[in-house]
């Protein structure tokens, strides 16, 4: 059979990393060029020491040459850097794009919130979205060439609400969101508050106010959720893990929701998902049963007292965070069934 | 001159051993008895290897007899047995109870929370709480000799939102709180899912949907400050670390505030005290800063885009969320002054 | 194409749980009956929620009813366990011991080290052990039905020092390791020492002074690579991490080697095995590159001032340690590609 | 009384914090200038906003100036850096070097493993060390005004060990040591594998095969204690903790001893010292019980197998292991009582 032959520009950064991680995996792919900003030239073994299928191959330069041939490219470059690699690539040449550049519709948006040129915006690759209407993310994905993974936040904030708000059991227009996540969700960048000295036995709010980039990605999306404008309260902090993100978020509950009325509308959007599980009552999401997966783990309850709803959403930042979703969507735009190579348990303990 | 000879009940758990930590840090208390239950017996140099200056004393039963005699008992107890201990010592005798027995001041909260009969209330010990009209929390302290030493997530979101309730710049009906806890603040309790191996690299949450003890003591505190009936949506969540509180809140902003505003009510709320530390613009709380001290740190900001407010707190739950509060009680019953052997440092990284 | 039907008992352990896991991962494998003891009866989406592919199964006794029908059953017991239960198979069943109870072919060395009788010795199952004169671990296990799956931190310390004694660069007589282990390897046990509170930010030793219970099943594989009696000085420690051991071993080395000819025996002995890996000179092995993968990578250095030779190994205790062992012995016994299943990278950062 | 002033250099690293917040604990002593390289300028809340004592300070340049006119200096610079700034200062001035530059009283020592210029050696600041013959360490510290403190590890590897060297009950030429680090070690440098993300949950080696530059420190205490030359092999591990040390250190048995002269060895030697505590037989150094203070755990076993004893020490790397050193050195030097502002207990959990 015909193996997809996929590259990754960007391959000596954490997600680079784990795109390779799920591309080594997979069953219809084989690894093309891996390519790097700084560290072109510098092997693999070295700089990914735990990718031992590819530990003697050699970081090239991202140009246009390199990535060129390949079925699929997927980028994990910083942000700003995307558009011009994919510009250069074929237009029939699957592009995956893990960095934010095209994931946010409304130019506005992105210059409020990003510091280089918008760069527009290409099919987002949240799948499993339930949308207002019944619709879901996936059905923008058949048949697309250029795809925009969701970022870490976004995707465990709009899975866990996303149900409720499609459904109409939770108001749209008082979102609070608190979300902890692993370190590596910062990148392998060299700065004195991810040394692990500073981080072990220690969390931090960081980006705090409605500054964090995510924040419109995550309205974007519930908003289309919901059918309606949403604003979110979005807080992240740094938990002292490498991996992993626990989205808590509450949204005030509908006039006359019940709490198996809640219950019902987050078994329901999830009940056919392959990775978004919707626990049993009493039991919640812990990043650590979801770590190096592509699963989500979520909960819901109604907190009567206050007539707000708690939803609260598990997952691996960098692999259905990241790079698991990448690969999800490389699945749907070459027509394999979206679960390939991605079905493997959580890493637990 | 004369020390203060004070026993502590219940010294062989978490709690329990941070009180001996701060007393043997004290100059002007010397440890009395040690008690407790089941490790009645046991050497504490065996239980708290790390307290050198005690390694040669055995626990001894917790009963009236061996607590009697001293000027004062740290009492740290599980729920419920407070009550039957504190009867059994003299009037004149100071008594401050890290349990929860005597915090809350509305029976019925109590009753729907906790499993044990209502025992009552004691004076209050969260000296910097501010109060709306001016008043503190030490006010009610003064020349008491029963202290409920406050819990420990109150103690985190109480000194962070206190202040914008009691100045009027945040609105008490809407209040949404999450707080990330170190495993200690579990007790040392034998239970899975506190084992090394499940909490490392792990977030979880607990206590979903309103139903933590703590709730109603952080709402009795919210409404003190605020002068008027604070519900307040709380979450905990158990974070990979063994020491410290990291408390987001959020509330509504009043009408017509401003960034500027905000920070005052903060920054004038707590510019007189020792040991709530509101930082400098743009620097955020993290729990490494405060573990293994007194001190508390406070940062808040305006989100402009939600008309939130988020404020934030960083404690050890062990030290200023149980057994340096308790300290500091009892500098205030005995007329020492209130930071007396409580002005350490953070101990980081 | 016809699935092996493996069933496991001992499923609710942490090592019963990563032979599930490895299991799901297996293409040529269905998981079969799943039996515990005490948790017999419960979900396994309760138990190990990291394993979505089995949620909704629950742990059958173990039985030999239960156990019978299946071509293999994984054995992952407390050890004193296993004999009763293997002997109830019928013969051409295999069976995977991961527990102790048949790794020792010397009676009196069982009896020193354990408190309960000698159920005798089955195959030993670390296939790349390099033995004097050629061999390999692996010559045993062609045909055979019964396999002892290694210990975690034997696996480490031979494949680290195996090379050396076989190619007889150093010297059998005075060997010292010094071990660190990931808290998992203490299995999922409710004792005080083993609390995240306890663990985290600590290191300590256990088992000192030659008394810990792999140190015969060290000593019987390192006598078996050296060919003539080795006695190793073994001090196992605990480390604040849920998974992954580092063996640092050293040894005298044999006169007039120098160090390329101690890295050629190393290169030697490994350069045709998918799994162990001698790093480039230079690198040395992390735990956190072979973190869920069945890999395991070895380093070695002559201190030319000391006359010793330095072995470093990491594994995964609970994967190449326990559970990728077992299922690289199921595949060896049924006659497929070693590394079938087995090849995924290792889970960093 | 006369309150001492002290200057600390060098105090925006984790070495220089951590003197800061020991000086701010005593209480004969007054925090003078703090000075910085590349961060002078910058206030030390930003820097460690742990020491809330000196959150209003700014750093100043490490001029002769600026550190003129104390009554003790603690110097904690990068190494090849204390010579110049000590030179300038008065003879009569106590000098303190938390750096390598005058541990060393050989030459040829220092210049192998060292890259800058010899420049001499001081008195060498570990007061408990037993050495041959009944003399301690700190017989030579009395009445001298320039100190050099002991490294981390020939801290713990040295009090670990001498007092079977100088019993003789150990012999001196087969040392095998191997410890494990917390990060706080490799001091707050921004080099990728000291990244939280790369640290968690990982163990790693460095330093292998005799090179680290504590090697001969390490050889130069255990040859004072020994009386005897004493070559060792140290091999260094990273850990998944922000603090402590804990070495497993190995030597032949002398002949004819038991466990109980070893065991008395060890007791005998410590006996009388405030810090360095032999644990109860049974019971073995965790590095959580001394985190955050000067004191040391020390336990040791013979291994009757192997004809090895194994002794364990604890440490705080940052605490006894530099900062509590100095402390304890400023007070020898000061006439103080040595244990002056170091008695506190370790933090735990």
């Amino acid at each position: 059979m015909h193996m997809l032959r996929v590259a990754v520009a960007g391959a000596s950064g954490y997600a680079g990393g784990e795109v390779l991680r799920w591309l080594l995996g997979h069953p219809e792919i084989e690894v093309g060029a891996v390519t790097a900003g700084g560290n072109a030239g510098a092997g693999l073994g070295t700089i990914h020491p735990h990718l031992f299928g590819l530990a003697d191959r050699v970081l090239q330069e991202t140009t246009p040459e390199v990535l060129g041939g390949h079925d699929a490219v997927v980028l994990a470059l910083p942000h700003g850097h995307s558009a011009a690699v994919a510009s250069a690539l074929d237009d029939d040449v699957v592009v995956v794009d893990c960095g934010a550049d095209f994931r946010l519709r409304d130019e506005s948006a992105w210059t409020t919130f990003y510091d280089t040129p918008y760069a527009g915006s290409w099919a987002y690759g949240l799948p499993e979205l339930p949308l207002v209407g019944g619709a879901r993310g996936r059905d923008s994905l058949a048949g697309t060439r250029r795809v925009a993974v969701p970022g870490c936040y976004p995707t465990a904030v709009s899975l866990a609400l996303a149900p409720g708000l499609a459904a109409g059991v939770i108001e749209p227009d008082d979102v609070v969101v608190v979300a902890a996540s692993g370190t590596s969700g910062a990148g392998k960048v060299l700065k004195p508050h991810l040394l692990g000295s500073e981080v072990m036995g220690s969390m931090s709010p960081y980006g705090v106010g409605g500054v964090h980039r995510h924040t419109p990605e995550i309205e974007q999306n519930l908003t289309a959720a919901a059918g309606a404008p949403v604003t979110v309260s979005f807080t992240p902090t740094l938990a002292p893990m490498p991996r992993g993100i626990l989205a808590t978020c509450t949204a005030r509950a509908a006039h006359g929701v019940t709490a198996e009325s809640v219950r019902d509308a987050w078994r329901t959007a999830y009940e056919h998902e392959t990775f978004v599980h919707v626990l049993e009552e009493g039991a919640w999401p812990t990043t650590s049963a979801v770590v190096g997966s592509n699963h989500v783990t979520v909960q819901v309850a109604l907190d009567e007292r206050t007539g707000r709803v708690v939803a609260v959403a598990a997952v691996d930042n960098l692999a259905k965070g990241t790079a698991g979703a990448a690969v999800q969507c490389l699945n749907l735009t070459a027509g394999l069934p979206e679960a390939t190579g991605l079905l493997g348990s959580g890493v637990a303990p």
